[in-house]
């Protein structure tokens, strides 16, 4: 086992890491930017080293300094978390160099499931369903037809030089697709001046499932559930929770082995997540693989009684898993609590705390970095507290959830809990009714 | 179900009730003497009633003061909590007399299990072990060696107007009996002028093992496995775990088929406990029967994944259970954390909490009333914080305990914190080798 980790990031990841480091009884290193001086995990960690200023690049984008960090103090392995370097192929190459152990995806699985042409086809080989669609450009409208056909409508016609809609048309069946042909290529060409489209098929009342999967690198496999990530805005997640009030067994059978195929297909070492599109018909696609934990790998933890972080540390560290999968036995849902103020467009609100007082009890997980008087720097993301629920059933988990938040007392800056607090009371989120869609009619 | 609960309590076990009551969409009132009006169950409740001055005598247990302030807000029913009135027969009279449900035991069960005499008498009749001893008094030296060889060697002297270990003396063999009757009989004369003596069977190496039950109205009971409370300093308890180390399946089975009926004997509607002492050879003996939630019962809600409020409201609501046992997922622990410095003999420490943060992350449970500004005050008990944890094994619970406990910040006053870290690393407590008697020997 590892003698000492160093831990390539910031805030609560960084903290989450840090503990179960201690109840491994494995030494920690903490780096930190003069931004996060204050911080909880240099305050907890065994040692810290201040690896440059607040600017990210500078700090914990820097690979040089991160390495020096390390080897400073004789670190045997490092943890990236999540974001920054966490899925830097570069990294995780210069580690191997160094002799550092990389607790994450090797550089050739980052840079395979990196590129999404790349990832697609590797999927497809596996037999891991994609959003079926053209190869490339279509060629005219003949093409088109014959795709469409191919796929099976609906189909979504998009602009390859696309963005913010333009260019783009939904096409529910054959006899509209000349119309929306040339009406997608004039508009395409107008806004971008480039009138190439391609075509996928259309998913209908999408949600983001996805499914945790844990390997190690004697080729065992195993999933853990999914994750239901639909609650977005922006692409951003904001609430996950698990089991999807969607899910069948059935269904859950299916995509659990499509990401147990999809992880042997890369012969993936460590925990990572497959996202997948789930249509109204309970069809599947895959979107992308994320090597590295997640945000919100928190909630698997809660119903499947597992450490992810500590899988993961003794996967890196050679362990072998049983390849058994984990089924939820509770249901967990997380709120990011995030620094923005939701009345106002979820602008960032950083700044000093000047209350803090955390909900507790039965059932409720807190993982945060901040504390009273802590100071929120603007340089880094807003996420400043997962709260975490687990009950027996959904209904039981949604009203712990709204307990919990309204104690959360956090006061000097402007947070989501209120933006929470709606959601939980908001009927279609309470029946289990919502795609990826959901947050473009929410009304706050 | 009820529609608002009055919580005739303080601190966190008023928190406590206030949060699973919210989680059941049940109104709540919280009542408090003038030392507590800022406390977290004032803020957190629906309502808040001023039940008279600090002295606990004038507000936490004037009944008449409670049950005016139920009345004033229209409260349906009452929950005690632990200590103050939970166990008074009295109370529960008067609530049921004022038709308010009182949540917790009859009048008639509370009597009857709160004397020591008529419960053992019950549990004997019961089936139910029970330390065997003389009926009464001794008549003479040949009555104490008739006695003895019934009940067994090792046995126990005691004086009738005892105290303070004075005219007592462990008999190990049938021929010491003699010269320690005579020794017990002169000794108790001369320390309380009444030379009365009984004996019972002395118990080696007793551990305090408790048994979780739960009985509803129809007759039904079940119980929720046990507790080990051995770590305990002047009979107070400071640590409890559930499986206990010493627990076997074979005596679990054993015990949780005598606590089931100990609770039939008494028709006990609500939750419950049945406290036994288990000597070296596992065998084992009723103590008492607490007719009320325990402080504890938290560390049993965490392996066997069930709210006990809620399971408690619901069976004064008339509510059935379905009979079946429950039995450990996972293990967990509880350290009680109390204003009082471990460093000067448990002094209470009282006064404000100038920093407060608490630890949290992947089983780490907290149940407090505290805050960081918070002013203890002294009229009341000194337990101001319960942290629990939650892990697969023994072992990983102590470690992450350890790493929680490192993680408290509670600072402007003392704390047994020190203390909980200390034992943490003990290798007897460690290694599950522990009694009653482990506080007497434990260097701190």
């Amino acid at each position: 086992m590892f003698k000492k980790i160093l831990i390539a990031n910031r805030g609560e990841i960084a903290l989450r890491v840090i503990r179960t480091c201690k109840e491994m009884g494995i030494k920690t290193v903490a780096v930190y930017s003069t931004a996060d001086k204050d911080s909880l995990p240099v305050r907890f960690a065994d040692e810290a080293v201040c690896i440059g200023p607040a600017l990210s690049s500078k700090s914990y984008l820097s690979i040089p300094n991160i390495i020096a960090a390390a080897e400073i103090t004789n670190a045997d392995a490092i943890h990236p978390g999540y974001g920054f370097l966490s899925e830097n192929e570069k990294f995780s190459k210069v580690c191997q160099e160094s002799g550092i152990k990389f607790i994450g995806a090797t550089p050739e699985q980052i840079a395979s499931m990196g590129d999404k042409a790349s990832a697609k086809a590797t999927m497809i080989a596996a037999g891991v369903p994609c959003i079926p669609g053209s190869e490339g450009l279509l060629k005219d409208v003949e093409d088109a037809k014959k795709t469409a056909k191919k796929i099976k409508y609906p189909v979504i016609l998009k602009a390859t030089a696309g963005g913010g809609g333009k260019g783009m048309r939904i096409v529910w069946k054959e006899e509209d697709i000349e119309s929306a042909w040339d009406s997608a290529r004039q508009e395409a060409a107008a806004a971008f001046g480039n009138d190439g489209i391609y075509m996928e098929k259309f998913i209908e009342e999408p949600r983001h499932i996805e499914i945790q999967i844990a390997g190690d690198q004697y080729g065992n496999a195993c999933h853990l559930s999914e994750r239901d990530c639909s609650i977005q805005r922006r692409h951003q997640k904001l609430v996950e929770e698990t089991p999807s009030p969607f899910m069948t067994e059935e269904l859950r059978a299916r995509m659990g082995e499509a990401a147990v195929k999809a992880t042997k297909a890369v012969n993936y070492e460590g925990v990572g997540t497959i996202e997948f599109l789930v249509d109204k018909n309970r069809d599947f696609y895959f979107m992308e693989m994320n090597t590295r934990i997640q945000v919100e790998h928190t909630i698997t933890e809660e119903v499947v009684n597992y450490d992810l972080i500590k899988e993961q540390i003794k996967i890196a560290a050679g362990e072998k898993i049983s390849g058994n999968n984990y089924y939820p036995q509770m249901h967990a849902i997380q709120c990011r609590i995030n620094a923005e103020d939701p009345y106002a467009d979820f602008r960032p609100s950083p700044g000093k705390i000047t209350t803090y007082h955390a909900p507790g009890g039965h059932g409720v997980r807190i993982d945060t970095h901040v504390y009273s008087g802590y100071v929120i720097p603007p340089n880094y993301d807003s996420m400043i507290s997962k709260l975490i629920v687990v009950a027996q059933t959904r209904e039981e988990a949604i009203l712990k959830m709204k307990r919990a938040l309204d104690e959360y007392i956090i006061e000097g800056i402007k947070t989501t809990i209120p933006f929470h607090q709606k959601l939980m009371d908001n009927e279609d989120f309470r029946k289990g009714n919502f795609t990826t869609k959901f947050m473009e009619t929410f009304e706050f």
